[in-house]
Parts: C-alpha cells; structure tokens; sequence
C-alpha cells in the first residue's frame, strides 16, 4: 500500500475514505477534512469567537492546534472537575499546551464554584458522568457568555456520537435524538455549539495528536471505567468489525434521515433561572438547585 | 426463590416481569399472556381462519399447540426449503407434530415451486437468508388465500424481533421500519399477518416447547452460522447482560413511540403481478422474476 498523493510508505489507511495516506499527507488532508467539515455544517468562520472546551485528552488538544492552524481566534477552557490527580495532571497538560500555542486558556475550579465530581455524586447519587456532563454543558456556555465568545466547541469524535447515538436509539430517548447534531444553532440564552471532529475515527485523532507530537493526557478518566459511553463503543466497534463502514454510516445517515424527522418535534420549553440567569427547564435550573443542596449541607 | 403462585420450587424466572413460576403456573401464564397479546394487538379472533407458517423449530410448533388450546381454528403450513437432510427432518418433526395435534397441514415443496434455496442462492448471489425470506413471504401469503385462510401467523419471538429491529435501525432501514410491528392488516393482496409471540423471550419459548414435550428440530439451519440475524442477537445479548430488560423495552418503546412516525411515511405502491397476480413493487414480482432465470437455466 501506498501514500495515494506522494507514493511514499503511509502510515494509516482508512477504510471508509479508501485512502491511505503517509504523515506529512494525512496531516494536511486532516486539516483540510476538518475545515470542511466546519464549512458543510456552517458550524463557525474567521469572524467568530470560538471557545474549545479543552480537557487534556487527544481530541480536544488536537482540536484546538487545528483551529488556530486553519487561522480561527480560538481559546481555550478548562474546567478543573476535582477529581484527583487526574484533574491536576489534565490542567497541566491543558496549561502547557497553551503556552506553546501562545493562546489564552480560561480556568475554572469546580470546586469553587458547586464542589468536586466525587462530592457531587455522592450528594445526587446520580452516575459522576451524568452530574459531570450537567456541570460541564452549563460552565461551557455560562463562561462563553461571560467572557463574549459566541462559539462552544468540543472534540468529540465519530466513535463519541456513534456511541451515544446508539445507546439513545437502544433507549428510544427521543428528546435527546432531537438535539444529536454536529451543530446547534444559538438559541435562548445558549451560544451555539459545534463539533468539527464529528467524521473522524478516534484513531484517526489519535494519530493526528501524535504526528504533531502533541502532550495529551492518556490515563482515562478513573470515573469512566464504568461508563455506558465504554460499553457502546466497544458494541459498534464489535459491529463494525463484523460490517466494516457501519460505524459511519449509522451516523451520517441518521444526520441526513433521522435528525430532521426529531428536531421538528423537539420543543424545549426554557426560562431564565431565577438564582444565574442561565436557561433552565425549571424556575431554579439543576445546578443552582446543587448549589443549595450543597450549601444546605455545610450549614 | 419461590413461586408467586403456589409457593413451590420454580423453574423459570423473569426478571423484566419480576415474576418466577412452577412448572404448572408457568405454561398456564404463557397461555394467558399469548392470548392477551393476541387481544391487545387485535391480531386475530376465534372467528377467523388462522395459518401457522411452521419450520418444525420451537417457536412455531409452540405457537401452533398454544393457539390450538386457546381454542382457535389454526392449521399448519410448511414449505421445504429443499436445504438438504436439514429440511427433510424439519419436514418429519412437523408432520409428527400435526398427526398429534391432529391437525392439518400444508406442506409445498419449493424444489417443485422454483428450486430449492442453495440454488436460489447461487443464481441471485444473494445471501441464502435474504432470498429465503422472499419466498417464504411470498408462500405463505400465496398459500393462505389459495386455501381461505385470512390471517397467516408465525413465530417470531422477542429476540428475533428486537435483533432485526437493531440491524434495520443501525443501517436506518426506514421502510423496514415502517411495517415492523406484531400485526400488519389485510391490504393490497395481502392476508392479515401477525406474531403472538413478540414479546416472550427466546428462553421462555424454549422453556414452554420442552415443558409441553413438543418435539421440535434443534440443529440449526445450516446457512444460519453466517446469518447477521445471530450477530444481532449476540449484540443484543451483551447489552442485556449489562443493562437488563432493555431488550424488551428497546422493542416495546418502539413500538409505542417509533412506529407510529415510520408507518404514517410508509408508502408501498404495489400493482399485481402480471404472470401470478400476488402484490408485487413491479409489473413481474421478484418470485416469478427467479422462476423465469430458473427456467431460462434449464433450457
């Protein structure tokens, strides 16, 4: 097999795009891949104030260092959870990298703000992933809001939505199919939202951060050992070794058959929460109403 | 564990109806919950003229004995597939199984039909159980008028039905879905069709078939090793093993929630088929369509 631009020895194959690439030529195909992805679903342009949601790992570093390569103004954000020294080792690596790429990066310590993941599971007795992602959708948008950037963005990957895809497909959660997109638009008190790294494979991010010698963090999350996001990644990735291609099909075809049909019918039905402004399902939003729980528990 | 009837040693629980069951109690319940399924999709009455498509496998032969004690008219149909030794003991199990009954059936043979299902397979270079399935639907809807009978059932159970909804929703199938329900009416041509084992278990099926002594074919069909139906029904499995009862909720909540959208979108436009009359996408329906290259071979 052979680089399909240069000849040379590739260093990754994919099979879905039939393409096998060497480094210097994935490289710039993934750059340019990603660019367009950003173009096709309008997601953002040069004009806007781009914030990534940085958590240490590969997606979210490599992310960022293409942003600014493909010349969008693209901060950084942390949100330092409180769990142990994984969270200290994820703000080191967030830290550094931020130094290298010459670009601010906005902190915030959960703990100041609410408390700790591990607190906050034990108070709600939900799953640490769920309260997790309640804390981390309401910093991302609250601290874009304050500091004046428009667009949120996320590395999540294809192996990321395909995963999530099918375990609220498995449980039919339609609310939640009816906001599965790559992009949301800005709405009631939400900054608009994207994923520029929907189309590409986790390995293919992986190797991308590599090549380009980016320090990641490559433990994993001590709370996701656990974690459903695991299981159903490790299903598709059972049916796609069985059915290769199915893992992108299932996905992009929901995006152009599926979604239209499920955002019609979702309707939020939002106000302004009494105690931070941000929008919320209820006259308190959750997480002013942990707040309290927490408060109320110090007392 | 005891039995939540009479209190004696149980021989089946059933975690998603929390509910374990003696010997006796367990086939009287299974009875019961055939016949209120049977009510609550209206699938059939004691006034209608039923056909049970029978393979000679556990479900079918089950389904047959149970409708017979509930007191409905049902005889039996079978099509030898002309898949080797396999069909020939499938043919004796359910010939046995009819003069115990005391039954009729019909058995067609579709080596005298068209040829048998290896070589169907040969000239379409379709997998073996795509063409099966063609013209098993096509006999027994064919088979059912010609004899007078106005509902032609089968005996999908829970598992058969939750593992081909995952794969017809993992490649977003959208046609598929709109007809993937436990009762399709009488239209176009077509004899009512219904399966009043959809939400039993394969176990529970098993288990009834072996309480009762039916005596049922174990092995197999042999192109069943490759099947992507088997394949599903593992994926399936593994995620119930992690996260039980979401089979049966995975394919209630489809049917509750799901269906409804796909069915109203399900549009066939069918015209009769020019050389045999029975529904058909096009002016010569597929079956005649393998009938005519099988023709076209031998001459």
């Amino acid at each position: 097999m052979k680089c399909r631009i240069c000849g040379k020895k590739p260093v990754i194959y994919m099979p879905h795009h039939r393409l096998a690439l060497c480094k210097e030529d994935f490289i710039s195909w993934f750059e340019r891949y990603t660019d367009r992805t950003i173009k096709e679903f309008s997601m953002f342009s040069p004009e806007d104030r781009i914030l990534v949601a940085v958590s240490g790992g590969k997606d979210s570093l490599a992310l960022w260092h293409v942003l600014r390569k493909l010349g969008y103004e693209a901060d950084g954000f942390y949100l330092h959870l409180g769990i142990g020294g994984y969270s200290e080792r994820s703000r080191n690596k967030v830290e550094s990298f931020a130094k290298n790429l010459g670009a601010k990066v906005i902190v915030v310590d959960l703990r100041e703000e609410i408390a700790d993941i591990p607190q906050l599971e034990r108070l709600t007795s939900r799953e640490a992933c769920s309260v997790c992602g309640l804390v981390k959708r309401y910093n991302f948008n609250r601290v874009a809001k304050e500091h004046g950037y428009n667009v949120v963005v996320t590395g999540h990957n294809l192996d990321d939505e395909a995963s999530s895809l099918l375990a609220n497909v498995i449980n039919w959660n339609i609310k939640y199919l009816g906001r599965k997109f790559p992009v949301l638009e800005e709405e009631e008190g939400f900054v608009k939202k994207a994923k520029p790294f929907c189309k590409f494979s986790e390995k293919e991010t992986a190797l991308y951060a590599l090549l380009n010698g980016i320090d990641f963090i490559e433990e994993e999350c001590p709370f996701s050992e656990d974690a459903s996001s695991i299981f159903y990644k490790e299903i598709l990735n059972s049916i796609e070794e069985k059915f290769p291609g199915t893992k992108m099909r299932f996905y992009l075809e929901y995006l152009r058959k599926m979604y239209p049909r499920f955002r019609e019918e979702e309707e939020r039905t939002l106000q302004p929460c009494k105690v931070c402004g941000e929008p919320s399902p209820s006259e308190i939003c959750p997480v002013c109403r942990l707040k309290e729980r927490i408060a109320a528990k110090r007392t």
